[in-house]
């Protein structure tokens, strides 16, 4: 196994600055245009951290599917992993880390799972091949090998060819509602600019921390 | 408050396979190849999602600084929010996501302090102007404002200006010991391959997930 130094390698942060003045004091808004931001130059700009909780936390990449009145909005097989997760401990982070823009969103939150029909309406949006997909899966179960996978996938286009493909039962979206929501904006000789908003009410405040 | 539909954003993940015959049983060195080919083509092959867990997971970025004897060491301050959640809830998840390279590695386990030496030797090598910075920020604590941070950061550079710079007494390393190791290579459809490894005595037990 070779050990590995990497000590050395730093970048110095200095694409943008974020001061009170220019966040405002409402969290959604700030998030929409640092959002689009990213969009324009991130490979997978909608990519963040989901991290659940408990003794033995737990992360993993999601793709963001919806920004809407404030909920951050994913989908995934409720019987998988994450999904037991979320249902023993609702409290979840989720992180994007936009590194064109030097910058990080953490956010903290409950996830709910959304209506029936508006996992029925996103699952009918997605491409053949990848209903097809989450229905071959059973989502964080053991496989023997990959051909297991391979051939239920093979089998299951057949019975579909030309036909609506049914939503499984236990796949659906999230909404994770933020209770707290910090923006982090790389700064040389690691000052990072660092802005919480912490939801207070039906307001929110908003302080800076020490980087 | 803009919202924001981006549920057509989707990449096809063809970059690459990850077979058990080319993984081997030894995860320390697939993260090594892995790592090495990360760092030829990321742009932040060393950052990583460090979670911390209980009731209020918490998700940010960190640098891996070392990686050594199948541990996983990244540095920061003691007192901030990061080192309380670790002191409240050790078992702690890492998550790196190569974007380029369509993988993730997603690890599981215990982060314990590293050796004062180790935590010195390796504020002694960083930049002059990183040391006052971390000297200057009290780390998540509030802040007035950016001008508090800079004149606190000003007035520490001409005080130890051709000075040796002392580690402050709350600053320090971890490391991380794993006991699960997932690997995911992005493939076409959503078929992904996931190989986890559990840790068992002083063996690696492997086994493939369903995408």
């Amino acid at each position: 196994m070779a050990d590995k130094d990497v000590r050395d390698i730093r970048r110095t942060y200095d694409h943008d600055v974020l001061l009170e003045e220019d966040a405002g004091m409402d969290p959604f808004a700030l998030f929409s245009r640092w959002f689009d931001q990213a969009l324009a130059s991130e490979m997978e700009g909608t990519a963040m951290t989901l991290s659940t909780g408990g003794e033995h936390p737990s992360s993993r990449t999601v793709l963001l599917k919806e920004f809407r009145n404030g909920e951050f909005v994913f989908f995934t097989n409720y019987a998988s992993q994450k999904g037991q997760a979320i249902s023993n401990h609702p409290n979840v982070s989720l992180l994007f880390f936009w590194q064109t823009l030097q910058r990080q969103v953490r956010i903290q939150g409950q996830a709910t799972k959304v209506s029936e029909q508006e996992s029925v309406d996103y699952f009918q949006s997605r491409p053949f091949e990848s209903q097809i997909g989450a229905l071959a899966s059973h989502q964080s179960d053991a496989l023997v090998n990959r051909e297991e996978l391979d051939q239920r996938y093979e089998d299951l286009l057949e019975v579909y060819r030309n036909k609506t493909v049914p939503k499984p039962d236990h796949w659906g979206g999230y909404a994770v509602i933020p209770e707290r929501i910090e923006f982090w904006q790389g700064r040389p000789s690691r000052l990072h600019d660092r802005l919480l908003y912490i939801k207070s009410g039906n307001n929110w405040q908003r302080k800076r921390l020490s980087p």
